[in-house]
């Protein structure tokens, strides 16, 4: 039997509120088993970059990635963000370790291809390390990922941070029985987006096709559960979203996505 | 008979040049056996605070470490120059991963005392976690160290990146035997500061102490100096100082310091 590992990505928003982050960390230090952190910089790259004079590029409404926004990413993401999280994880007695996907050659990625746009220094992950991150689980280290990933000949790149979460968990289900939970503010899948408390428990691939012809999955939604279903495909067992108490373990109050 | 560990600290002139940079990174990759390399963030961290409008605060000529200062340091030595430095490596096949002293717990210090001047945000450091460290290296890691500590509280520290060598080295001297490479722009301690092929080839304490009773070491070599002897006096087997091509292991022509 596979040893189990979780994946908890914490959007951008959770990032953005000390308080919030602050008890998500303490959840997230409390969690039993293996255990991988993702994040992105929430706003503060654009603060950052507005601030050092580096205007966001956008092409049809598209943002592009040119080398003085990626250094941006770089400084906040894998400096900034990644360094306080892991300080603060450190303090709960969580050994964490900060990476990008260039540490440990842990995310090998390629330029994403140029079709209507050309997004710049964006990765699309080709392979997950699975046997450099397994290295540092077995040693008892927590890596804290943040949204970087490069190429293996000197450049990094821009990725999303749902991907990132979603490309470490299939690539370590080779290895390991992976959940990937996906947290940010709201406490999961809801059947009314007007209704906080209309929390769906369970979407299958059955279930997920209805609520793509219903329209209950929409805007940013979209690409989220997307993502969770590829991950679902790739061996991954089961994903979990809702807000930081599911990490808790005492309560069934958010969404679990399975095949 | 305890396995020999490298830890090459390079300097500030050296970051500043792509090209020296990029040699030495060269030369480092190739080094046998395990190896640890620390890094500061040159004036980089000095280019992006002016832009960012936070200004260098000084008192009495020494430079104050305030909590904007700290994340510009964190954001350049901790993310840009850490990250770039661990995707060359790796393009040169060096299993590189950068790290703060939060990163798993390696470097504990506290908040610098304060005496005539209250340094703000700097640490000094209190011990290195040589097994956490040990961990990295014996799963085939090399760690790739920044110019920062923490307090295990939750609060990083800016650390001077030759203390941190330094600190490195006399720690991972418990269970290796350890040699602390100084590598900046000259090729070594020299007789004449004028004449750069006056390189004194061998200092051991008695030397020492003769070349400072001649004034032969002065000014930012003092420091250097005296943190390279406390490393020796704590169990580091050798200390060189010298120009990149020192890690060649072709020539002699650098300065060894020996107890």
């Amino acid at each position: 039997m596979k040893t189990k590992l979780s994946i908890v990505k914490i959007g951008g928003n959770i990032i953005e509120d000390e308080q919030g982050l602050s008890y998500l960390l303490e959840l997230f230090s409390n969690m039993d088993g293996l255990k991988i952190l993702v994040h992105g910089g929430g706003k503060k790259a654009t603060e950052i970059g507005n601030k050092l004079g580096i205007e966001a590029k956008m092409t049809n409404g598209r943002r592009i990635t040119d080398a003085q926004s990626l250094d941006v990413a770089i400084m906040v993401y894998g400096g900034l963000v990644s360094k306080k999280i892991v300080a603060q994880l450190q303090a709960l007695n969580c050994n964490a370790i900060g990476m990008s996907g260039a540490d440990g050659n842990s995310i090998v990625a390629h330029k994403r291809p140029v079709k209507e746009i050309d997004f710049g220094l964006v990765g699309d992950v080709d392979a997950v390390n699975s046997n450099n991150i397994s290295s540092l689980l077995n040693a008892e280290f927590t890596p804290v990922f943040c949204a970087l990933s490069h190429d293996g000949k000197g450049q990094l790149f821009n990725t999303n941070a749902d991907t990132i979460a979603a490309e470490l968990a299939s690539g370590m289900s080779t290895q390991f029985e992976t959940t990937l939970y996906y947290c940010f503010e709201k406490q999961g899948v809801l059947q009314n987006i007007d209704d906080e408390n209309s929390v769906i428990e369970h979407i299958d691939s059955k279930k997920y096709n209805e609520l793509l012809a219903d329209g209950v999955i929409a805007d940013g939604m979209l690409p989220k559960m997307h993502n969770c279903f590829q991950a679902l495909q790739k061996n991954v067992k089961q994903v979990c979203i809702g807000d930081s108490t599911m990490l808790q373990g005492t309560t069934t109050n958010f969404t679990t996505l399975t095949l």
